[in-house]
């Protein structure tokens, strides 16, 4: 059986590749694409990668035309604007997975606090399902609403949760040092992203107050098991720098290690591999030898594989993690695929197993 | 029924290519690798983009494995090294794919002014198919022996052979302009290829007597067609550059129009799709519009297409010919395995049609 | 005794490569800078490499503040808004440097045909000088209006103009195959400089009827000595390609060997020797060891040097010359200072002899 | 007065810019430099960019001719040859300026625990000054010996040692983690730094026990000042990675306030401009408005100016702190010149200020 998908916004960097991983999905038929700006035009014309694989046209959008022809939706829309379009969408039956921030928070006040604005439709929050595969899986399978989890904030999640989990880190100071490419920007030119200004520069671009710190908090807070404390929760400190590359995101996060816990190497190997068992997309990179002991993004651009990896600091009591994904796949658009195939029934990992070219 | 092959000298990145690929081939089991240098390693621990995905062990090189355990060998040995290995793969039955330039010349004295050395085996040239499926389908089905096309000579070969076999273009006088990124140079590390060293270089590195030199003119010779008059002979300047990239090349051909052709824009386009009708990897890209009008490594970066363009000038009576391609795909690796499709009597492009992404 | 000058448009690439370079002439007060964009603003507020360094304001442009404060005025304006400027500023007896396209060309017909419409003052076409020191430095001295060289042009006019001089190669069949940086493309953001657009690009962006075609041919022209014969004219096909680079232009011309004329490798060493000779910034780079053997833009980043160099190819009867300078410095600012200390009779090098460092 | 100097070592590219700074410093007469591998050679041979400016040749060291040549000797040898080289030089009565590790730590159980070995002349410690110097100005004047600072340790000590010297942050959780180019990583050649492999990564290449850490503490330490509590002591959890750049270094810090401290952005300027007054190269960067608003090297490079930039996060009771340098200028071969300078009696800029350029 086919499922019938459409990708709203499907001309910026988020819709593309969602479109482009679909198309070679064995099991959708993507068979409405939708762009205000390209209505016409072909998907290619702006995708040439995609030439003579695809040939989708850019239609405008309409609730009844993607009533008509899709079970699932995915809406690649700016932030802002999902949260008008999602209702009239679930109203008539569709599935709908956000890939914009603006159902990803459950909480008005926080989204009120970090998007400078009321949401339009908070009555919808309880619906909304966090996309990040790993840790909602149960709930995606029935979800309606996907919001999928934003870039940044999934490498600092798949790299600490398993250290909140398992009680091993204080909660209320850790810091988190991401470092991402150019592609995180969107596809809208400006003058930041012009580039004899932004090659060659590593630009600390959001230090404080970064949007993705309140996801990151809502979901390392879940992730407290029963039996630990509650309190403190966990607070982070996160800061992102634009660096010298297009695709990928490494998120460095420096965590102190909790009064009362004795931690060694094999301890935290232990924590990571009970966390990432089964796991399809979460890979353990700790190489004693080799030029790529630690997770690094030239390793997994234009995939859908997230690697982490750690080292113990007892100088410092710190544990540092790494964590690195491609931003607009395991970041936005594979993990939007993947919670698909979790609703609708498919193995997980459908699609989604291609590998990344080495070197690139 | 599946096809079983090995890859000889896999550790490099010609040979990492062809596993990578090969890997993904729905026909074909993969169940021999050899390196010298990393027998007993995981293939991972140098591609740890495969992680997860593949679990090959490199092993030692011997006839009498490679002979049990093979329908077809890849061989992505250095140059100079082949020739000392086909002839006794080919009498235990093997097919042999042969990744280096050992076989590609058909002319002895040819091949001696271009490597400086005898041929060990010159008696093996005449059973040897130039391994550009597009030109050499027919021989390529029934050959015993595949001699890869060099990936400067395929984008040469590929912007111009319709212009020669058409007779629109001076045969004598044909200046070939190319620019590759680093991971042409190989795995093996000198001064040359030091980051700090290579990283935002226009390199001039070989701007006369490349070896491809002889391969373009032996091709495009070949081309010449039946009622064309066959002097003068196709004579190449073929210039080589590194640029600050990592994968693909573009080759700009700069040749003269014929005296006596009328050229048009209309004509060429006509040329152009004639030689590249039906032709599963030849893309023509001449937009009118966006960024990327005419071929462009960026797009093809990690596929196995060659987008080839073209712009008339009447200025100079010449037509700019680009044509890019990835260096270790549509240059190596993928053309290697498109023979082996063909001699298979595989789809032709069967475990061939990934995409790359886009932006990278 | 200082000079008083001012930089109008001092706010884009080539502005401001002037400023910084002016800053730090010994001879020079640079007291007017303008901007219409940035009135009242510091210019270390956008080029904060220079914070602490200097403390220029940008002014509102008036011909009446020119006469006032400067000696010399710079017009780092957009092409086809300098040819209005000129005149008023020349009649309140200031001399001008203009590194716009306007007054490069010496025949209306040629720039209406490349620049799409007509000159609004030809009639200062004759009082213009070409503003390229080593070949016009005599009427450079003298000039009120010194039109500075395009980019790509210098870097193919350095290259050839030797071997054209001395009549050694054929004129009208030049092919020059150009590499830039991305800052050729100025401050101006669109679509195609956006960093994940543009990076690990080798982007073939004005193959046929580039508008430095124009220059390049009337001053090679210029340089068929008396005694040569004067048909044919020197025509180049030039096409320019914009690679993964912000700083620096490569040109690699290839020409073809005249009929009768013998050529050797010392022959064009002492082609070039002779020309460059007493150049302080054309530099002859044709080492036979290490890894900078021909000019690469790497090394001339940042500097006025431009650095020339070729190989001698038997096989096509060609040469290939090699010629690389920063767009900005050697390509625009530099030789614009460079004429400045012409006409003023400062020595020729002063405030230039700064190198680039290595590696960058 | 004219300083005669020498620079041992001059082949690596610490000691190539202090060649490259030495040559253009107006009281400086270099007429020693030395290279094992490369007697009789050029320095442009090696350093084209020099080409026309230098014509220095590689001696072989000798200390006979160190003390005959020389005043103040540079030594740019790898770490631990220094230490067996500076007693005899320091015999003959000359100045040494050590740019190696070999005399920045004072105790030689730190130095052995980071180094792994016992230091050959632990008698000298006392006699070496710290080579940072904005903190060591006094010492730096009349000292013999000056063991300039790591280029690491110096981008994190720059930004944080007025944090510390005011009391405003916790001492024993300082988290720095930094990015650098691959320029840090010298000029020997190896897989790690091949440009296939190291573009376009973003490598976590030392999280735990880098040298460093033993620097950054020493110094920070050094800071807190008589009036406050000594205890407890500076401890920092310093991080390497290593981006898709050649120049530069940006290190962030991450630290948390102190107790019962009243910390606001008004007090963090105070504190910095306090720190900062009358240096010549440290700038504080913290911009409204603009594209580079915090510190970028992309602005430093090519320069001896250490940019610093803070923000204030109320949210983890957090400074963020940004600090950048050129790791082979103000890291490394800028300060050594700047102590030279003071130990002279030169004015502390002389020489050093060249500003980078822009866009590069």
């Amino acid at each position: 059986m086919t499922l019938n998908v459409g990708v709203v916004g499907a001309s910026g960097f988020a819709g593309g590749e969602t479109v482009r991983i679909l198309s070679q999905h064995p099991k959708v038929n993507l068979n409405y694409i939708t762009s205000r700006r390209l209505v016409g035009k072909y998907f290619h014309s702006i995708y040439p990668n995609l030439r003579n694989l695809v040939d989708y046209q850019f239609e405008e959008y309409k609730v009844e035309t993607a009533q008509e022809k899709c079970d699932v939706i995915f809406l690649a829309t700016p932030h802002g604007v999902s949260q008008d379009m999602v209702s009239s969408l679930l109203e008539v039956g569709l599935k709908v997975i956000d890939l914009s921030a603006d159902f990803r928070l459950k909480n008005p006040i926080i989204y009120k606090k970090y998007y400078k604005k009321e949401h339009s439709h908070p009555e919808l929050f309880s619906d909304a399902v966090y996309g990040l595969p790993e840790l909602h899986r149960d709930q995606i399978k029935d979800a309606y609403l996907v919001a999928v989890a934003g870039c940044h904030a999934s490498s600092a999640i798949y790299g600490l949760f398993p250290l909140i989990r398992e009680g091993v880190i204080e909660r209320s100071n850790i810091i988190i040092d991401s470092k991402t490419g150019s592609s995180g920007s969107g596809a809208s030119v400006n003058e930041s992203t012009h580039h004899p200004i932004r090659a060659n520069s590593i630009r600390p671009y959001k230090m404080t107050g970064h949007r993705h710190t309140a996801e990151i908090e809502q979901e390392l807070n879940l992730q407290i098991s029963d039996t630990k404390i509650k309190e403190p929760e966990v607070k982070v400190g996160f800061s992102a720098h634009a660096v010298n590359l297009v695709r990928g995101i490494l998120s460095t996060s420096h965590a102190f290690i909790a009064e009362d816990v004795e931690v060694s190497n094999k301890m935290l190997f232990k924590t990571y591999r009970k966390a990432f068992r089964g796991e399809p997309f979460l890979r353990l990179i700790n190489q004693n030898t080799g030029v790529f002991r630690l997770p690094d993004p030239k390793i997994i651009a234009g995939t859908n594989y997230c690697d982490v990896g750690f080292e113990l600091d007892h100088h410092l009591n710190r544990i540092v993690v790494l964590c690195t994904l491609d931003n607009l796949i395991k970041g936005t658009a594979g993990n939007a695929i993947q919670s698909m195939n979790i609703m609708s029934r498919f193995p997980e990992n459908m699609g989604l197993e291609f590998s990344g070219y080495f070197p690139s």
